[in-house]
């Protein structure tokens, strides 16, 4: 039995977080299709993360990434999202888009290359005081593509120390996040590639270097829920990057590819106490032929109708059949929640919100998309390189 | 026992095929690294590849890319690469960087696109016609990255379609080469995702419509050799294009990261008389950090290094041993040629040939590399966009 | 728009077959965990598949497994069936478990051990044509597991000829259905390891020769709605072995691993014309640590619910939307399909047949279990060995 | 530049142990093809053991498998092999082949199985006292194979208690050694799935808990080498099960299918100090299809060449090109070591140490395996199940 007006105030006060990078262009390294209406500044990332939020009214912060999101006053862009309606999330650092970080950034073999690297990560620092950030996220695509192009072993020493030199310039109520990737863009051995490693860096330096999950950085059959349960049972899950994908790191809508798996997912973030706590939900997409905004308002969705179902699991049958090992009747109790149709609940959800019930038809009827286009002349649109 | 004149005779006789491509500018989605002396046309790719063919002996033609490689003179560049020593291989069509590709080219639901892309694929035989080229080389980009998003079905529909036209321009003595790909950069469905598909679509063409093998272009586990097998047993494998991958289709020198899988390969090649077929041997490499002709030097040695091994297994105690049903005899024959270390037998064939034994300390003493980036100041370099 | 009554007619003239070895115990290489009230003879096998038909009255076939099947009288196993009120599918034929399989059965080194599985296929037939079967199910353990162990090649020449000579004793209206398995229990290289290999040995073989797309024999990622789609398009779909794996060939029930794929190949096999064709749609599938016949009722309604929803998916808007090339527009109108609960129409449909709405429940009910166990003392419980 | 001496010093100090399984029959799920000579008892399996390490010197210790080594009187086991001139090595519990565990051992949802999984691991501990054993591997096959059988979490809380309760047994001298795996035979969570969880879990124990390597348990494209260099930074390495696979836990003779990575890895370990540290290099393999000893000389030999070729590598010459930056310079210096035949060495090494040369030839030669199969009349066959 499931409460259900606690489940609509769970999913109330539920909150994801938008990455402005997907409001802007993205591609493959084959091609970047360029799309009408896209962002040429940080504002206007900005606004179309707040059109999100007042449409899905679950998504009121925003992640930023720099140097794309580099302004000259970030305590103006902090007090002109609050005047929109959100906040700034995450700052988001980028040590592999210049020519010096060819073999890598904390963990290239020359130390001036390093020393940038960690200036960077500092400057990042900066920001988050500026903007009222709580998170430093992390992603390095250090690594090597021979074997033998570099120590594998050198290389974690030197992690550890730009780690240790940018978690020690955190303030009060900051955070280290640390994300991992199986691969790419290293093809032979990535410097945090798993789970364990960005932990055992995390141990080293403190209660508040945690791990960064991103759905779509795991090595193919990896049990992704089984991570989300072992690092919230050891405190460690600081946020996800939610996306999907089918075969490596595709950055697809999160809950496109496999919506099952979002929910076992989120039945675990519910089980380990993780919806309450300070986990922080982020998107990590990249809507590379697909239109942005309705894209991001529909992955937004997807995570709320996973946790949804995850609200709906029955806890008290689930542990019964559990502890009697009825394989067939715990694993009923988990699909029955499944495959409970759960978009009336979430559309009620949204009226006592205030919100329209659809907001991918609000968005279509709204006219933005046609106004944006027509007021977005000139200038360089937004991308992964700018 | 193997004859040891034959073995090097058919070394001396090798033919590896290098790409325009991999001498310009490549990298991932994240960023390419521009690398200096890197050609800004399609005649210095040629004098590149020409420089690799007169130090190992058994490069002698290049793959072109349209439009990377697009001139007003096809007969003139035919003439240039003739003058240098070498000749036009397999032209290879581009039809996934055009903004019209959005969603696909040949298979793309708009039957306006899907004219501009056989146009394109028509072209590239008229290209063929002026340049002498006897190779078709087709890799399509197309493909869904939801489900739904398109009709897998309808897809391949219009793909026959395209084929047949293109198919029906081909000149006498030319070949269309299809190539397929697992994923990337579609993210659902790719439409032409394996060999099966591949050889599906080639038998109904007719008997010049072959196969191109993709080293890395294969599900994780995949046994290539099996495949390589198959197709040259009935009749249609065309072509490779080499390369190597830990992950996805990382591109890496071929032999890089499975040298034994590369042996096993050439070893298949062999039993189905591939080596003395039509079969071309092709690299289709990217060298996003490494120096660019040091690397095609490397590949070109790795795949003479697996025939070398590959000529040397002892076939008659192989046939014994595998009648025999003796797993472990069998397996060790193979295994005497690969543990072989036959660096010294390439060397000789190279003397024998008038070339230095060691091709990559003859391309650092001779001071190309430094003259090239003196000469190639100004204009643009070339890469995967132009 | 869907039209709900055609929808409920074909949900209830839907077929899917159970497999006799399902009821049997089943495990890994690790441990058999034998479970109370198992068959002990083809017979109690039959019960059994007659008890889920009976519950959900769309199991009216039963495959059999040669010689885990084998009795005197196939006739009159024939006949028991039809007392019971379903009917005999297609026979398997075992290949794999007879000390001279070793080194592999029809493609074995030795052509006494060739003659030998040649035979068995043969005995199959007759079994065939005793029991009115008109499927001949072939899979092969054949492989091997050590490079040069044995002639890829030279097997997919004894595999040849050892097909041509079962499929010229097939009698009118008999089909033979060849299968692919990725790996297992071959390690290094499996003589019909994909699709494509099925395929090309069916081509030559000829229209009664179909491939068998059994959801758990595919490399990570493979995208198995593809396959579905190109064999319906190739009219070279056999049948499905449906079961569910998140790793290698896990033969969980079907639909509990990634219900979405399962969805979406349904969704292709309607496209495709599939649900109304020759296509059989069976259960292969080992319940090790869960008990067998609900699994199997509960894997049945799972094949219902993807169907079911597949039925459900506005095939109009759909393609409307995919001509538009609307990505985000098409694939939502697939996931409105998916997500809808189907649950409340498939309980109509029960109870349009006479049913109970919950079959599962339904057996429980019953006391079936209970009775079955006791009744089963002594003899030699059914299991892939026996 | 490498001294010659001093690698061939570490070589003849080299240490493999065997496992007293891999003599014995073993199989797939699908069949075990049972040997002649096989042994029928832990005696017979210490014979053997003892044969390879006269023929190969560096096999002097032996690993036994509980209940399957199960003897009434340890001591005088140990005396056995004593008077062979072997040891025993580490004590490998089973809590996966009794009825009790169909739903796990330690983690098993009912306490008295738990109690009665504890009290096993702790009697292995009163054989390694009996034996002189100085390591107790764990490896649990406990898991669920649905989603929501059973609760992640929980589970992780009663395994941390049950290696709470064994480690506490230790004596001084005596190690925990953890063993993970990616997946089978549990097919939706294994409750010790990777190395990051074993290593948690170790952390929390203390010093003497380590992690082992099965080279096969890990996903497809995973990094093992760089696990390795990671534990060993750790400290945490304990030791190695060496096998080697192409798909999932192929258990095939080690660097049979990967020569290459065994090289890495051995590479790996020598730049972490492992090869003379107490990182234990065992043998963890499956001879299903062929002869059993010579497939264990084998894969000793195996190990030894590959650490030979890692002995070989010119350290400085890689240092100085990693530090410079020279991808391919770097790759180099690790190929030419690779590519190098390391066979004459190897046997200057054997010779040295009075052996044969080539060890298989030598066990061919000696009639042993005639001689066995003669005596070994009557009795069970020692397998996975007895």
């Amino acid at each position: 039995m499931t409460d259900l007006a606690a489940v609509k105030a769970a999913l109330r006060n539920q909150a994801v977080e938008t990455p402005s990078w997907a409001y802007g262009n993205s591609g493959t390294r084959f091609k970047v299709f360029a799309q009408p209406g896209v962002p040429r500044t940080p504002y206007e990332k900005l606004a179309d993360a707040a059109a999100v939020h007042t449409l899905t009214g679950v998504a009121p912060t925003v992640s930023l990434h720099i140097p794309w999101d580099r302004v000259d006053d970030y305590a103006a862009l902090a007090k002109y999202a609050d005047e929109l309606g959100v906040r700034v999330g995450a700052i988001n650092s980028n040590t592999f888009q210049d020519d010096d970080y060819r073999l890598g950034s904390v963990c290239h073999p020359d130390a001036a290359v390093r020393r940038k690297a960690v200036g960077h990560l500092l400057e990042c620092v900066d920001i988050m005081d500026a903007t009222g950030s709580g998170d430093l996220k992390l992603w390095f695509a250090d690594g090597t593509n021979y074997p033998g192009q570099d120590d594998i072993r050198g290389r974690q020493d030197r992690l550890a120390d730009a780690l240790a030199e940018v978690y020690a310039r955190l303030g009060d109520g900051q955070r280290m996040l640390l994300e991992y990737k199986f691969f790419e863009p290293a093809f032979y051995a990535t410097d945090v590639p798993d789970w364990g490693t960005a932990y055992a860096h995390c141990l080293k330096l403190g209660d508040r270097a945690q791990v960064v999950v991103d759905t779509g950085h795991h090595a193919p059959g990896t049990n992704i829920e089984f991570i989300v349960a072992t690092l919230l049972r050891e405190g460690r899950l600081g946020a996800f990057d939610f996306n999907s994908r089918f075969y490596a790191d595709d950055d697809l809508m999160v809950g496109s590819a496999d919506p099952f798996q979002l929910f076992r997912i989120m039945h675990e973030v519910l089980r380990g106490g993780g919806l309450t706590s300070a986990v922080a939900f982020m998107l990590d997409q990249c809507h590379n032929i697909e239109a942005k905004i309705p894209a991001i308002i529909r992955s937004v969705m997807n995570v709320q109708e996973a946790t949804a179902k995850a609200l709906l699991v029955d806890q008290k049958a689930l542990a019964v059949a559990q502890w009697e090992g009825d394989v067939l009747g715990a694993n009923a109790v988990l699909m029955d929640a499944y495959n409970t149709d759960v978009r009336p609940l979430l559309a009620e959800v949204r009226e006592d919100m205030g919100l329209d019930p659809d907001p991918v038809a609000a968005y279509h009827r709204s006219g933005r998309h046609r106004r944006v286009v027509a007021e977005r002349v000139g200038g360089t649109q937004a991308g992964w390189g700018a």
